[in-house]
C-alpha cells in the first residue's frame, strides 16, 4: 500500500447560491425559457432505461415529428447542443472522399465546411454575400459542377437573419442523386418548415430558440434516403457519441443502452414540444411573423435599417445595421447593464456591422417588441 | 412563389404534464439529484457570453479542479454526457496510427477500444476478467510489449464495481513516454482520486453519479503533457464539437464563441461542485466508504455475495451476485414497481449474473442503505 496524498484546498472556493438577475434574452439565442419548461427541467431524474422514461422518449419523438412535419422514424434528440446535432448529420452521412457541397452565405455555412472536412469530405463551397440567399438556378449550377453526394444548406442563417427558400431544392437534389442536408437551428418552431413535403433528407436544430427550452439537447432527423446511405457505408461512423446506427437502437424498439441520456433536458424538450403542439404550428408561425413585422416597422420608425431584404428576412432573427458613428458594443452593453436585456452583436463578416435581435419561441411577444424598441430608442438617443 | 403545404396533425398528440413519481435511484447512475441542484438547474438561462455566465464558468472550472485535485488550466465540462467527455479525451489525444493500449476488465474498457479505433488508433488490449484489476507488473509488461502513445485505464469500472489502483502507474507511463488516460466516471466525488499527485494526463467523468447532478454535462481535464501532444498534432482533431483547441478559447481568456453552452446544466454542475467543496473531499470520501461498508455487511447478512474482492471494491458501486435460482430481472422490476427503487442489472459479461447497487453523491446515506437492504430482504424472501 502506498500512502494517500494529502488533499489540497487551493481550489476549494466557498461560493454563495447562483444569482442570475432575470434577463430578457433577445439575442440570437438562448432565448428565455418558458416557465413551465424550467419546471419540467427541474423535476427529479429517473433512470435512462426506466419504462416511464422510455414512454417519455416516445413522446419526444412524436412531438418532434409534428414540429418538423415529418414521419421519419429516425427523429430523435442528440445529447448535446445544436452543433452536436449538426455534426451528427455530417458524421453519419459523409464517408471519406464524398463530395459535400455547402452553401456558404454566413457563419454557419463555414461551420458546415469545417465539420464536413473533419469527416474526410471533399468539400466544395457555393459562396454568396452574407445576408443573401441562393436561387434554384445557382443551386442547379452548383450541383452540375460539383456532383456532390450531399448538398448542405442553412435554412435560417443565425448570423445573417436570412431565410433560404427550400421549395424545389429537393427535386434538384434527386435529379443529381444527392442528399439534402438542412440547418434548421433558427427556424424549427418559428418559421414554416416541412421536412417531408420539402424532401429534406437530414436536418438538425437546437432547443434554445424557437422551442423556448434551455440549450443542451438538439433535434435530429434523417429520412429513408439518408438512412440507406448510412446502411451502405463501407466505413464505421467516425464519431462514437453521435453514431446513429447505435443511437437508433436506444431510441428504437431494442432500447439498447448507448450513453446515459440527459434525462432532465429530455423532460424540458418534451414540455417545449408539448407547448408547440398545444399552440399549433399555424398559430405559432403566424405569431412569429406578426411580431417580427412589428419589430421591422418599429426599427424603420427609429431610422434603423434591416440587413436582409424583407422577402428573405427570418421572423425569428433580425439583423439591424448599426448606424454610422454608433458604437455597437456600447449599445449592447448598455442594454444588458441598464435594461437587463440581451441583444446580439454581429458574427464573422458582420461583426461590428449589425445587431442581432431574436424574437423566438416564448419570446416572440408584442410586449418584448415594444420593450426592445423603446430601450433602443433611449440608448440611441443618449448615444447621439 | 410556391404554395405552402398544409400542416399535418398526425403527430400532434395532446399530452398532460410530466408525471414522474419520486424514485430512489440506487443503480449505476443517474443517481438522485440533490434538491438544491435541481433548483439551480431550473433557474432562468442567460446568454452564453453574458459576463455573469462567464464568471460562473470560472467557478465551475475552479471547483472542478478541487474535486479532481488538479491545477490543470485545461479543466472544463464537455457539453454532453460522460461518453462525450470520454470521446473528447481520445479525439484530442489520438492521431491516426498512434498505438493506444487499453486495459479491458469491463464494459467501459471495451468502449474505450471502440472509440479509440474510430480515431484511427492502432488499439491494443490488455485483458483481465471482469471484476479484477491490473497489477503494476501487468501494466509494465503491457507497456513493454506494445510501446503505446496512450495507456487508457478505467479507475472505477461501472460495469464491475472494481477500483483500479493508480498509484505508480504514471511513473511507468513516463518511463515508457506515454500518456495516462483515466476513466473516473464512477469515482469523481466518491472515491479518493488525485489527478496531479497520481500523474494522470487525461481524465473524464460524468455529472450524474458522485456529483449528484442530472446527466448532460461531463467533466474533462488535460494536463501539460497531453496538451503538448495536442499542440504537436499534424492532423486536425477529427471531432468538431469536442475539439479542445477550439473549446479552450471559449473556456479560456479569449471567450471566443464555439457552441452555445448548456447554460442550465452548467448552473447545476456549479451547484453540485459547490456542495462537494462545502462538505470537503475528506468527509465526502469517508461518507461513501462508510455507507458502502454498511451495505456490504448487510448484503453478507442476507447471504448475498459481492462480485469484487473487498480490497478493490468501489465505495460508489457494488456488484452483487444474483443467487442461484433467482430471476434477477424480476427482482429489479419488483423493486421499481413496488418500492419505487431502481437498482441496476449486469452489463455485458455480467448480464444476468449481478445486480449493481450505487451509493453515489447525495444518495450515499445510511437510510438508503437500510432501505435497499430491507427491500431486497422482502423481495428475495418472496421469491424463494
Amino acid at each position: 500500500m502506498t500512502s494517500t496524498p494529502s488533499i489540497k484546498d487551493n481550489n476549494r472556493v466557498s461560493l454563495t447560491d447562483i444569482d442570475m438577475p432575470p434577463t430578457l434574452l433577445l439575442g440570437p439565442g438562448p432565448s428565455n425559457a418558458h416557465p413551465s419548461i424550467l419546471t419540467a427541467l427541474g423535476l427529479p431524474p429517473v433512470g435512462h432505461l426506466d419504462p416511464r422514461f422510455i414512454a417519455l422518449m416516445n413522446e419526444v419523438q412524436t412531438l418532434l415529428r409534428y414540429a418538423w412535419q415529418t414521419d421519419n422514424p429516425m427523429t430523435m434528440p442528440m445529447s448535446g447542443t445544436g452543433s452536436a446535432a449538426m455534426e451528427a448529420t455530417l458524421a453519419n452521412a459523409v464517408e471519406p472522399g464524398d463530395v459535400v457541397l455547402v452553401g456558404v452565405n454566413g457563419y454557419f455555412g463555414h461551420r458546415l465546411v469545417d465539420m464536413a472536412g473533419r469527416y474526410g469530405a471533399d468539400v466544395r463551397k457555393l459562396m454568396k454575400p452574407w445576408g443573401q440567399v441562393f436561387t434554384l438556378d445557382e443551386l442547379r449550377e452548383g450541383l452540375e459542377t460539383h456532383r456532390p453526394a450531399v448538398l448542405a444548406l442553412v435554412h435560417a442563417e443565425t448570423s445573417t437573419g436570412a431565410r433560404q427558400p427550400l421549395e424545389g431544392v429537393a427535386e434538384l437534389c434527386r435529379d443529381f442523386n444527392c442528399l439534402l442536408l438542412v440547418d434548421t437551428v433558427t427556424s424549427l418552431g418559428g418559421v414554416p418548415l416541412f421536412i417531408d413535403e420539402w424532401g429534406i433528407d437530414l436536418a438538425y436544430s437546437c432547443s434554445q430558440k424557437g422551442l423556448s427550452c434551455p440549450p443542451g439537447i438538439s433535434p435530429f432527423t434523417m429520412g429513408a434516403r439518408a438512412l440507406e446511405k448510412l446502411h451502405q457505408r463501407s466505413t464505421q461512423v467516425a464519431n462514437w457519441y453521435l453514431d446513429i446506427s447505435m443511437l437508433s437502437k436506444y431510441w428504437g424498439d431494442e432500447r439498447t443502452y448507448h450513453h446515459t441520456a440527459p434525462i432532465n433536458m429530455n423532460y424540458a424538450l418534451r414540455e417545449a414540444l408539448r407547448l408547440v403542439a398545444q399552440e399549433g404550428l399555424t398559430a405559432c408561425w403566424e405569431r412569429h411573423q406578426t411580431n417580427a413585422e412589428l419589430l421591422w416597422e418599429g426599427l424603420a420608425d427609429l431610422g434603423l435599417e434591416c440587413h436582409v431584404e424583407q422577402e428573405f428576412r427570418l421572423p425569428t432573427l433580425t439583423t439591424v445595421r448599426i448606424p454610422e458613428g454608433v458604437d455597437g458594443k456600447a449599445v449592447t452593453r448598455k442594454l444588458l447593464d441598464d435594461y437587463n436585456m440581451e441583444i446580439g452583436g454581429g458574427l464573422g463578416e458582420l461583426a461590428g456591422k449589425v445587431w442581432r435581435i431574436g424574437l423566438m419561441g416564448y419570446n416572440s411577444r408584442q410586449e418584448n417588441v415594444e420593450q426592445v424598441l423603446s430601450a433602443l430608442k433611449e440608448v440611441l438617443g443618449d448615444s447621439k
